[in-house]
């Protein structure tokens, strides 16, 4: 398939990333339709022009309708949701997803597919603190990366059909990982970080801390207000990479308390100089600085 | 003594934090003079109207001749100006300062004032990552909350002074801690808050990872970039507070990841609902969500 204006785009799922989705390749031209579990959903997305329509039933003549298919679920609702309609898919019909790992996925739904239905996984780094359909927008595309994560399996038509969806879709950046170096990479720019921040929210019970905290505080506390269902699922799908990357920050923030401990100033500097010299490669504006 | 347009306010340390200072004073019609150690910054501030006039040398008649000194320098050389120079400030003047930590220097400057002078200590908590006089602004002020430290030897005269030059300086809050308060709050706030970030940017030595971060990497690590001379001095003069509030954090952060090593999915979630909840009250504004 090729993704044209007449695609049949059918989106499983409408919460805040698969309301964005519809946003964005509506406001573009394209047909979009959902399912997804809640009539008010349904509703809402109608009524603000995100779909021009949708159902809460897994529809087969729908589903079978359709020639690209988007799904934005959590992890075991995307499995269960395959073992339950795979087979009303059509032959020749892509699918993707949205899902924020992928090693334990993708080849979990590529053993789930009927012949001649092809997987293209790919994962838009991108969230807001807020949940829901309501709260979509395809502003949270705009700063962020798409990452397309093929297999051995995956056709070079079907991996340009991918990139080409993250470029409608407004993403910054679109770029290619396999999921191995994916699931690797997320670990530690996404799930350690959400980490840090919950310990962080969490270790100190004293009252009235927020009149006194400044911007630092907040930003690096941010995503610590956190859909704790889907990104417990997360953490455990990842477990092995994200055990991993705790394990290398505690060993690193260790090395700094002790400095500490033995007034080390020689070796706090050092650290500190490694830190800034590194963090200025991730700068994105120059008001980073 | 009272702030008024007339009185003769003396800045010691023309830096980002003195120089913005400068700018705030001298934009509100006050007479802002300065001593600092660069001919370069003093010919800067008086070039771009942060100051009437300055001097790279301690002169002894510009010292008396003040009604207000505020030290914006590093706790050291605030120690040492103050036993070369403290015999020249006249009975009488009110001296303030801007040093990050509060306890260690305190009492140690009193000790070091001649009869007649107050020393009522303040911490302004407004930075940004670059330094110097030429990166100097007021807008840091803006959502900064000014923190005044009193003792016991402080009058209600002199509190009130330095609540007003807080607020003269435009800072969003202002309020009063004891010295000890202040120091375990600045400890978890900013200090800990330092010390995640730089562990977090030097725990993986990954090559472009930056390629594929998203905000909230960037939010975590921004202030990662840090004047390791003045920050290693304030971790270690606040050891004792900072050991204690990284020590509650790696056993928060070793709870989070023994709860993902066991797959215990209900205390998981039971620390993000946690997090989620106590994140919630230090929304600034509404957009934070």
């Amino acid at each position: 398939m090729k993704l044209t204006k007449d695609t049949k785009i059918l989106i499983v799922g409408l919460g805040l990333i698969g309301g964005s989705y519809a946003m964005a390749l509506t406001k573009q031209g394209y047909k979009v339709r959902a399912i997804t579990t809640s009539q008010k959903s349904i509703d809402y997305a109608v009524e603000h022009n995100l779909i021009e329509s949708g159902t809460i039933t897994p529809d087969p003549q729908l589903i079978s309708d359709s020639d690209l298919i988007i799904f934005a679920l959590y992890p075991h609702t995307f499995l269960e949701w395959m073992e339950q309609n795979g087979q009303n898919i059509s032959k020749g019909t892509l699918i993707t997803d949205v899902t924020g790992v992928k090693l334990p996925i993708i080849y979990k739904i590529e053993s789930l597919l009927p012949e001649g239905i092809e997987f293209i996984a790919a994962h838009p780094m991108a969230g807001r603190e807020v949940y829901g359909v309501e709260n979509a927008t395809d502003e949270i595309f705009k700063d962020a990366n798409y990452i397309v994560t093929p297999t051995e399996n995956n056709s070079p038509q079907a991996i340009e059909v991918c990139e080409q969806l993250g470029r409608v879709l407004g993403f910054a950046s679109v770029s290619k990982l396999s999921p191995e170096e994916h699931d690797d990479m997320i670990g530690f720019l996404s799930q350690l970080t959400h980490c840090i921040a919950i310990a962080l929210m969490t270790c100190n019970d004293s009252p009235h801390l927020e009149n006194y905290t400044g911007d630092s505080f907040r930003d690096l506390t941010r995503i610590a207000k956190i859909n704790y269902a889907m990104w417990s699922e997360l953490f455990i799908l990842n477990k092995k990479n994200l055990i991993k990357h705790m394990e290398k920050f505690e060993l690193e923030f260790t090395k700094l308390k002790q400095a500490l401990q033995n007034d080390d100033i020689a070796t706090m500097r050092k650290i500190m100089r490694k830190s800034t010299e590194r963090r200025s490669r991730f700068d994105k504006y120059p008001c980073d600085n």
